[in-house]
């Protein structure tokens, strides 16, 4: 059976980067990647379980998975053969390694477990099992229009979203019912689920950025930070709005226009051959210089895809090259502890001079605007 | 500062283990294991990026984190001092380790990728890293009274959340709206959300055991499996529940009786030093007895704590012996390909002489009864 479209043309792709690297068969295990490769949408509900993995060799390739998700692998991965494995799936990919004679295995160090790996080399002591992640993660650099298009449709029903849980949205309501109103839009409109826990973050909870929705009663006059996205075929939004209910107090017009003029400077600076290091700084050197450096502690931006976070990382401690094709966020944010913060997060795909901006609506930065 | 209860009694548990096992450091990665030993909540996002790392040394407890999370982590982490770390997490912890002249450092096999290991290695290449996952899953096996407290909690609310759905389930709502609206319930009822992705699959899709919601519209006469539990303080529930709207199929009636059978075999017959294959060979040998073994792919059963599945696991491939204290799911199942399946799950405390049944309604399975 032949591997259908647009999954033939990736596992071609990935067989010559295999070829590139000197490696005769590549073990995939991150669930965005099998998709990726495959189609296979199964994923995993825990840190170290696996719903599955691929085993592409020169010639064959292969979905290794249990008795749970058999007919899910077989529906899905069409042009793979499916293999079922008892709990220890480490010996069934040491059987087919060894069936196709395989002389190197690539494995993705960055989510293999050091467990894991060592039952992989019991069962496969004579052949070297290398590092390859990178491989897979620059396959997945370039979006081609198919997501392109996938991810704008997952922004604008975001955006939809967002807008009538802010008719939802009144003083006294915790940040919890937002949130779930929030998603539950999502789902309404169309969307697979939230691509990424959703967060509602009022008052002095603003000003922790990763905070999970609490049971805190939302407020008037504070900061209020929704950062969320909806996953539809796949594939992720992730944008961030900072609004007020009644008048913002003046700290908060103060922050709020720096993280917009930050935001607004990296998106018109950001072009390809720029380096993600200095598409940071583009952002970070205009809060810095109005005093507020240390008050933004997280990266621009981050790559956005099948995984809510993926390469490039718009950071200071990274230097990738921008090329058109790379979808990512752009995010400043200052966060005052005790108080609240703003955060603002926009994504674009690089294009051949600049960027394009992905989002649909374009109403939202009616007030304020620097 | 001095750690709270009951994290103190925990922290000194460990660092016994510890000592055990000759080892002077402590890395704890797995988000529960962090919980269980300091109160802190946060919560990874992606499977390789952690939100924070203790390092447990005989003297001192640290909390390695970023930026993102120092507020929660101070106000959290009562008695551990908390530290920042840039994006390299193993080089902070590589210099609290030369700090503290530790001369070997335990770790997570399970968790840890090889990346990680790999980083860690490169920061101490004089000391011995060594596996110590199991040190701290046998900590979690032995709820104490107030985790069973938390456990019961979330159970009830689940039964609760899904009498609810119940009532808002009919012929034609999609499995996507029917999943939303149960955690949606759970919420309103007090739930953090839902311990795991919840699963609501109908007639075909309730042959596969790890079915995700899709767009299928619920029919009359087919099996509808409901695999869910919510989140509270921590503490996940884990039950299943098959129902039929309308008539039952005499097939559906066959399996359904066998299911229920096989449940109660393995209640009634779970009890302090039964190994946990034997306890899963008690429903496995009814099913199989009925011809139906091939059908039932998967283990009876697994623990259950601030891990929808943690040690120990009821399967043959496992002979961890059960004692009292022990919370395990007990779930048999039969799946019947194209057609549909059967799952009923309940949870169980081992005691000092058999089992008691955690679950608050008892109720449900008026219809029909073996």
């Amino acid at each position: 059976m032949n591997i259908p479209e647009p999954y033939a043309s990736r596992v071609k792709a990935v067989r010559r980067s295999m070829t590139r690297a000197g490696i005769r068969g590549l073990l995939v295990t991150r669930p965005e990647n099998r998709r990726y490769l495959s189609g296979y949408t199964a994923r995993d509900t825990q840190i170290d379980e696996s719903s599955g993995r691929l085993l592409v060799t020169p010639g064959r390739q292969y979905l290794v998975t249990d008795f749970r998700y058999r007919t899910q692998a077989e529906v899905e991965a069409r042009g793979y053969e499916v293999v079922m494995s008892g709990p220890e799936a480490a010996r069934t990919i040491g059987e087919l390694a060894r069936r196709t004679r395989l002389k190197s295995l690539g494995y993705e160090e960055d989510l293999i477990t050091v467990k894991f790996f060592e039952a992989l080399h019991r069962e496969l002591p004579d052949i070297p099992i290398e590092p390859a992640a990178g491989l897979l993660s620059d396959l997945r650099l370039l979006k081609d229009a198919g997501e392109i298009k996938k991810i704008r449709r997952a922004l604008g029903l975001t955006e939809k979203a967002l807008r009538e849980t802010w008719a939802f949205l009144k003083p006294g309501r915790t940040e919890i019912e937002v949130a779930r109103f929030l998603e539950e839009a999502m789902v309404r409109l169309g969307a697979e689920g939230p691509a990424f826990e959703s967060i509602v973050a009022s008052g002095p909870n603003a000003a922790l950025p990763h905070a999970v929705p609490t049971r805190r009663k939302i407020g008037s006059g504070e900061t209020i930070i929704f950062d969320c996205g909806a996953r539809l075929d796949g594939y992720g939004a992730d944008i961030s709005r900072t609004i007020v209910l009644g008048r913002p107090k003046s700290w908060i017009k103060t922050i709020y226009r720096l993280v917009r003029q930050a935001q607004l400077t990296a998106i018109r600076g950001i072009k390809p051959g720029l380096t993600s290091d200095r598409a940071d700084a583009l952002a970070r050197d205009v809060i810095e210089a109005a005093g507020f450096g240390p008050n933004f502690g997280h990266a621009l931006g981050h790559g956005v895809g099948m995984a809510t976070h993926e390469a490039p990382a718009l950071s200071r401690f990274r230097s990738t090259r921008l090329e058109p094709g790379m979808v990512v966020t752009v995010e400043p944010g200052i966060y005052i502890e005790g108080r609240g913060g703003v955060r603002l997060e926009e994504m674009v795909m690089v294009t051949e001079k600049s960027v394009r901006l992905l989002n649909r609506d374009r109403t939202f930065y009616e007030w304020p605007e620097p």
